[in-house]
């Protein structure tokens, strides 16, 4: 099946380059608000399953034994940007557990955040696994861990205690055995799951249905740690951070690695699953931001901050304005209040 | 027309992205040896005509009446990192002209090589014109309007003499009328071309063939240059500077953004144009490295160095290999030493 294309790169008149991909809506039930594309063959979901990974931290007492802040649990779910109030942050979560960051093992990378990498250079310093984009997701691991009493050393493994609890918890969260899996980039599996799958699975993260009452519970406190506290979930000028801040608890969306995006809407009841076939985030963005003004009875102030993100100019380095990203009018649908079923 | 997946992006066992894209390969006179996807329709070549565009500041006279460098003449048709070296070879090259950084109008922007943008930041340092990818090939172009007596103000408008002189260059080599173009990254035009006319404009460029004695002197000189110096086309860790060192004189090679290369190997008197649907540079480079494979005898060292860049590794924040990205079997195609038609 060839995946439509989605977005379009136009520069001056004409279309420079063309991203295809496919988007899966879906309710608790997993029945098709939309479907474009091939949401049937597993892909590798990514960060995008962050929220599920950090469910544990929650249901396994972790968090309230040590007492973790709501920026911790947003920060559980985040791939942040390496700045400075993340490292502070996730250096606290450890401590919370009587840890640091030699614990992790997620490796280091310069933070994501260009002006916090080159702060860092401007100090002398290097990176550590604190400014990893993965780092919150390892610290909730090793609470978790430090909480069960377990060895947390090799806590990535696909076969250490706590994973095999995070595998269960997705497996029942997809709907669907996890018997392979890939390696992410910050050393933990990444088990690959239908799009249609983990659009349901967010549908249930969000409305509780079909979750339990403890399970749920857990949800709710972690999507309303990352509304409230939006810019530990991703950072500045991020896209997670942008929406949960432009539309507080209305949508609650994440962004994984290679061109991946899940979310919900909870009023709807409604979860999505986007995959940019090529990988790339920038249109992934796009069609996540056309998908929530398509779907959502917006305020004015809503439907400005969603347009500025459905057709991103794109700027040269004078500060031109030079071409623009823009959804196909197959993900625009017809205008918003959308309820029932919409063909692609 | 849909283009062909060239280039998969694999993790584990599994496929994670996919690349679409098109290819032409021909001779000087447009024949092709290989056409895959659409290689009518125009695309935007980008910073991959920079060799094109560079041709002027060697016919002009302005190369030899300043007494211009080899390494002037690489960095006028070079992408570069904003490396040190790349930033004082911009400032002498201004400087036989009499003029300084403050006469390119490309914009600012941080070094493409991180570590040399961090190397600023540490030392409290602001990028600037210089810093920019495109810098040598606007400093050629002032060096082109001070020779000719030109007022060099605004240098970078489509009707500039200077642009004008370069868009009949173009005109020249592309076999195409540009009435229309899109503004690039540093505001100059960039004129939508077909690949397969990129690709004879290469083959042209690098044989003389249809070329005249007096452009192809400036067409060697420049091919010479980049060759002697590949550090100045690119940078560190960069694919151009990489083919050009790993391959000498064998082959020249030229990015773009949004996925174009073109290239040229003249001992085979074949010319290369690729266009990655999605802009995705990483498959861009990939189906170069293929095609070059493909085409050409190779000694083991040779072979060993584009295997390489064949089927790269991904590695993840702890160094583990995770996946790779690899060539599709229709593009590696019968094994190398290719000539005559080759169906896709």
């Amino acid at each position: 099946m060839t995946n439509p294309v989605l977005v379009e790169v136009v520069r001056g008149a004409a279309v420079e380059s063309r991203h295809r991909g496919a988007v899966a809506i879906c309710d608790t039930e997993g029945a098709d608000y939309l479907a474009i594309g091939d949401v049937a063959t597993p892909i590798f979901p990514r960060s995008a399953v962050k929220p599920f990974q950090a469910l544990l931290v929650v249901e396994s007492g972790a968090a309230d034994a040590y007492g973790l802040s709501d920026q911790a649990l947003a920060i559980a779910c985040a791939s942040h940007g390496g700045e400075p109030a993340h490292v502070v942050a996730v250096e606290g979560f450890l401590a919370c557990a009587g840890l640091d960051g030699g614990a992790l093992e997620c490796g280091a990378h310069w933070p994501l955040h260009q002006a916090s990498a080159r702060a860092l250079a401007h100090d002398h310093k290097a990176p550590s696994a604190l400014h990893n984009n993965c780092s919150g997701k390892h610290a909730a691991m090793l609470c978790v861990a430090c909480k069960l009493g377990i060895d947390h050393r090799h806590y990535i493994d696909a076969e250490h205690p706590v994973q095999r609890e995070i595998r269960a918890t997705l497996e029942g969260a997809f709907g669907v055995r996890l018997d392979t899996y890939g390696i992410d980039g910050c050393s933990l599996p990444t088990y690959p799951v239908p799009l249609r799958n983990l659009a349901r699975a967010f549908a249930r993260f969000g409305t509780g249905r079909h979750l339990g009452a403890q399970r749920y519970a857990a949800a709710r406190r972690l999507m309303t740690s990352c509304a409230e506290h939006p810019l530990y979930v991703g950072g500045t000028d991020r896209f997670c951070t942008a929406v949960l801040g432009g539309l507080r608890n209305r949508a609650f969306v994440k962004v994984g690695a290679e061109g991946v995006i899940g979310g919900v809407v909870p009023e709807l009841g409604l979860g999505i699953a986007v995959k940019c076939d090529d990988g790339g985030q920038r249109a992934a963005e796009v069609i996540m931001a056309a998908l929530l003004m398509r779907m959502l009875p917006l305020s004015a102030e809503e439907g400005a901050f969603l347009e500025a993100r459905v057709r991103p100019p794109m700027k040269n380095w004078n500060g031109l304005v030079v071409g623009e990203l823009r959804p196909v009018s197959a993900l625009i649908g017809p205008s918003a209040r959308g309820t029932g079923n919409v063909a692609p």
